[in-house]
């Protein structure tokens, strides 16, 4: 292990500070290197709150690649003993973070609140997220199915061969390096989606916490690390870096003992760690999820029926948290005929009385207001409605709803972009007919969405099997915001909606994307893992 | 689809030539592209017999990047009712793909021998393997697991929020670009293990024909072609393109429709695929198998035991097939001590005793004596032994068996390079306590194999883990070779043995890298495929 970041280390441990379980210590701004807290030697950065510019203490030091090879190092370490536990070790330590989150809920959703301008009830209901989907994870530890179990016993009288005793099961990559979102402060990042597959599936993990809420960062690494603590688990099964993107990312993303990224952001972000994996002299999996309009489809039978109501749910679910969720219906294919109108009029009168919410960083309020003023200055592209303004806020964020024709939508790919926040623009489409030719001209999603009626059966059938190329999800008569968390979800979709359309970064499928296969020829029980092993109670696939 | 290469087409269909079943035709030197025999504008190349250099009848004429655009383009089209198809459907075109391949054993069996000089008895044998490889995935696809459906019912009463209807099932990826294998001209080839796994999937093929077994590509290619006919399948669901790896291979691994790759073969060859794929706008996942020394691990225990019976053994896997197996045993670590004088004498014997044998062709033949030369000039290597050697041999192999010290081979990552063909270097470790250090510093591998007696159990199960890390499949007292098609096999591992230790390339579990999961919510029966509505009778995972 490296030595050369110790001359700033506090010579704390989470566990010698007295911190394991308990209230929330007060927070420090060290990042958590294997349990002890280290203070980073680069330029100090501070939290700033969206709502009022205001910056909040403490400072946070950011760290280096020196901090990232200590880290990495030691999850390496962690690894060897780690990736051994009893998946009923694993369960009790995700049961254990998860209360310890549980028992600092109030300090956490009011550094959440102060860091994000996120409203209390949906911080909370993040918080219980996040919560129930360590526990989630937990039970599928303890109930087997994660090792992926096969068996077939040796057939000795086979001809013209026999066949061996073959048993295959999962294991963990290694040390997973984690990059957190500003969306979800808790349910995708410290101890988010991916920390607790990574950590399900027996990797350690290396969390690289974001710049725009390192305190609530600090909180929930310090609940990993003493739930780690707690349960005797080698301290590198969990350590948080504060940094800058281009050093200690790249650094994280290149160093040799991580064997797999996980990533939520921006497309930009996504693709520079694609680069970097694909370069190193061992390749690894990165799972990005990067960028998703999300696309609406509404059939005239539909909005026949309830143009109105599709209308006052869309807004509902475009304007949800200043819009700034990666299922965020930013394009909706709208049949143009009886009820189109009462869709536009409902959304747009929905969208005018949207008051304007702070956004989750006064970065991301400029992109996303740069994203709408290009959409303004369309020449093809009409602005049906804008919600309130509120100078006051330090990182404002105003709903807009814009329409354009099928044609102009056809005729420039622009139009196709995500801008991330709550705009959507409406594609007004003459006839069902052209909805496939346009639906195949999108790149990959995250979800479609399609409003139907009895009467538009026929129709939808159609266009099933144009939208499953294009999504990892496909909801009927809803929203997409708002992701169950359960075994059926999948949260992913083909580039540039994931790096990696294969898989998920929600619900226990995600488990399976921090493991390989390994199988077992004729190997006495004694070197044969316990899942393995004749007699063994645990399902198989 | 594009039409330049239609002016070198002879306007015959596979069958419209009437060759759907009955004995083969006669080979005309022609691609198949989407079932039309047409003829490449490249230059002619000749399959070589490697046992005596003469020349091969038919000329091939190489294709070129309008013959991939065609073919990708093809398999698009097929795609979108290909992926639609019945998995019945799909069962009965891999199992008449069967029976066709079988009605002409004595075609393909000659033609192997003459292309490949394997022996014919080996020829059979992987026919047979390829046959079944077919039946098999033919009755997973029948009892339904391959679909991975997962099925969460509404709870509408949940709280604090209900839950949707959720059903989760894998979709095919797309057209998949399938390179075979020179060393399994059948097995791992145009209706080879990535061919089987793709139809399966639901996935249209291409394949880019092995330069070096010409006519049993066209052979069995013809055979899917037709199995394809007889079952109306669209004719762009196979296609099969002759050329060279920097223009077609290329090109396919380039082209827009093409959704994944899968490859047999060189590091080189597999690390440019991987290059290419990542270039793409839209990056495409790419199973390469590429290299593996197949490390063995004899143990002292066993050496004492029946040291003289591992050696005969480890002689016998190794020389078999010239040594031109992906699963040879190419590296040994001997732990030196009762037994390992006669573990020695008794492999040099046999690898003395072993008669030269065609290597698959005149490069391979090149190449491999280059590799044995260069360990026969290492200072810190001896030869304990050769095989005999026979000069009339157009591309002779002849087996070596080396050995080495610990302290030297730790010294030199130049030894732990794999040489493709019978050759093998013993590593004389001193101490058992050695062997982690040795096994830790060898790159991913696709097995293992460990040698063991009853006294050496805890030994082995230290060693357990560091393998687990290394390889997809751990061997016990057996020997690599032999790699058995079932449902709990595994050939992969990590870098460089494959490009994506997350998967297989035998076996059932196979069928998974050509698919991606896709939830439905709330999605009424109409829309949902039949494998997700109610009282379907697929397994579950």
């Amino acid at each position: 292990m490296t030595t050369t970041a110790e001359t700033a280390e506090t010579a704390r441990t989470a566990e010698a500070a007295g911190t394991t379980g308990g209230p929330a210590a007060p927070l420090t701004g060290e990042m958590v290197l294997a349990g002890a807290r280290v203070r980073g030697r680069g330029r100090t950065v501070h939290a700033v709150d969206p709502r009022t510019g205001r910056t909040l203490d403490p400072g946070y030091a950011l760290g280096g690649a020196e901090d990232v090879d200590r880290a990495a190092t030691a999850a390496a370490e962690a690894f060897r003993t780690y990736r051994r536990t009893d998946p009923g070790v694993r369960a009790a330590f995700l049961d254990t973070t998860a209360e310890i989150l549980t028992d600092r809920t109030e300090t956490i959703v009011a550094r959440v609140q102060q860091e994000t301008g996120i409203p209390e009830a949906r911080v909370r209901g993040e918080l219980t997220r996040t919560v129930n989907q360590l526990r989630l994870f937990a039970g599928v530890l303890r109930e087997g199915s994660a090792a992926g179990v096969r068996i077939e016993p040796a057939l000795p009288d086979r001809t013209p061969l026999p066949r061996p005793d073959l048993r295959q099961r999962r294991v963990p990559l290694g040390p997973v390096a984690v990059f957190g979102a500003s969306n979800f402060p808790l349910a995708f990042s410290v101890a988010g989606g991916d920390t607790a597959a990574a950590l399900a599936a027996g990797c350690p993990v290396v969390v690289k916490a974001h710049g725009s809420h390192p305190g609530t960062s600090e909180l929930v690494g310090l609940a990993v690390t003493e739930a780690a603590a707690r349960h005797g688990l080698p301290a590198g099964v969990f350590s948080l870096v504060y940094g800058e993107g281009r050093e200690v990312g790249t650094a994280l993303a290149a160093h040799p003992a991580v064997r797999a990224v996980g990533f939520t952001g921006s497309r930009a972000g996504g693709t520079a760690l694609m680069a970097v994996a694909q370069a190193r002299p061992h390749p690894i999996p990165v799972y990005a999820e990067m960028s998703s309009t999300n696309p609406v489809v509404l059939l005239p039978g539909a909005l026949g029926e309830r143009g109105a109501d599709i209308g006052a749910g869309f807004a509902a679910s475009l304007t949800t948290s200043a819009g700034q969720l990666c299922t965020n219906p930013g394009l909706v294919l709208l049949v143009e005929g009886p009820g189109s109108a009462e869709f536009l009029d409902s959304a747009a009168d929905a969208v005018r009385r949207t008051p304007a919410t702070p956004m989750l960083s006064p970065a991301i309020s400029s992109a996303y207001r740069d994203g709408v003023q290009a959409l303004r200055e369309h020449p093809a592209v009409t602005e049906l409605a804008a919600g309130e303004e509120d100078e006051s806020l330090a990182a404002p964020g105003t709903a807009h709803l814009f329409t354009t024709t099928a044609t102009a939508f056809a005729a420039d790919e622009a139009l196709a972009a995500e801008v991330f926040g709550a705009t959507s623009l409406v594609v007004r489409v003459p006839d069902v007919a052209d909805l496939p030719a346009l639906l195949e001209r999108l790149e990959g999603q995250l979800t479609a969405t399609v409003h139907l009626s009895e009467a538009d059966t026929a129709t939808a059938a159609d266009l099933v099997p144009v939208l499953e190329e294009k999504v990892g999800r496909l909801v009927v008569n809803g929203w997409p915001t708002g992701v169950d968390v359960g075994a059926a979800i999948v949260h992913g979709g083909p580039f540039p909606a994931t790096s990696d359309g294969r898989s998920t970064s929600v619900g226990t499928l995600a488990i399976e994307r921090f493991q390989r296969p390994v199988a077992y020829q004729d190997a006495p029980a004694a070197l044969l893992p316990p899942e393995l092993r004749d007699g063994a109670s645990t399902p198989t696939t």
